[in-house]
């Protein structure tokens, strides 16, 4: 299956934290200006689900099933772990919304790097409600 | 970019609820045997977080930028939605895993058709949380 990019993460941070659950990085989400109306009912303050292309990582191979994340001491499985080398190299963040202007929307918690293609932005379900907007 | 699927979601439920977070539903996640080593560490009880194609979805125009979701009654932005019709048609739901047995995670929780290609699992983390596996 083929999917596109729909915009690109910009950031200036030249280091990143390992995971975006430990990041205060800001950044941009950059969308391409045909997707702004889709981009109503997102609101500054809320927290947002961001699926990009980990598009830099090496192409998956059987050497990577297993991997040792960075603060861990022993290897675990690649579905187990959020390392961006796996099968289909998909990430996802959760950040939150400090502005939101035409087709960019400035977030913190960024741990994707500058230039990342983004896929989807879905509203961020907690396990224990109920999808607000299913 | 294109992914390809690593397994498919197997259910016999023929009407499935609108959200995994109202979904008692059982299924059966089953890989494609050649994934087996990835799915190490993940164990009974555990939640799981699945990326799968909406491979049903007719193809995304500009009108389906509002969309009126089943239990509102007010139409919203696409990615503020969850809907499976949007411009890359990626899924994600959290299941929570019954079993498991060499490429097959039985799972509750399930609300992807029966067929669906599955295209990663990741770990739930909650935002509370840091990744325990990164």
């Amino acid at each position: 299956m083929e999917f596109k990019a729909i915009g690109y993460v910009k950031t200036h941070a030249r280091k990143l934290p390992r995971h975006w659950s430990v990041s205060d990085v800001e950044g941009v989400l950059e969308l391409l200006p045909e997707y702004v109306p889709g981009l109503r009912n997102i609101e500054v303050g809320q927290k947002i689900m961001v699926l990009f292309h980990f598009h830099k990582s090496p192409a998956f191979d059987e050497s990577y099933f297993f991997q040792t994340p960075p603060n861990r001491n022993e290897s675990r499985g690649v579905f187990s772990i959020c390392s961006p080398v796996r099968p289909n190299p998909i990430g996802l963040s959760v950040v939150e919304v400090l502005d939101k202007k035409d087709h960019r929307i400035t977030v913190k918690n960024i741990d994707m790097i500058d230039g990342t293609p983004i896929l989807d932005i879905k509203p961020w379900i907690t396990i224990e409600q109920d999808c607000p907007s299913s």
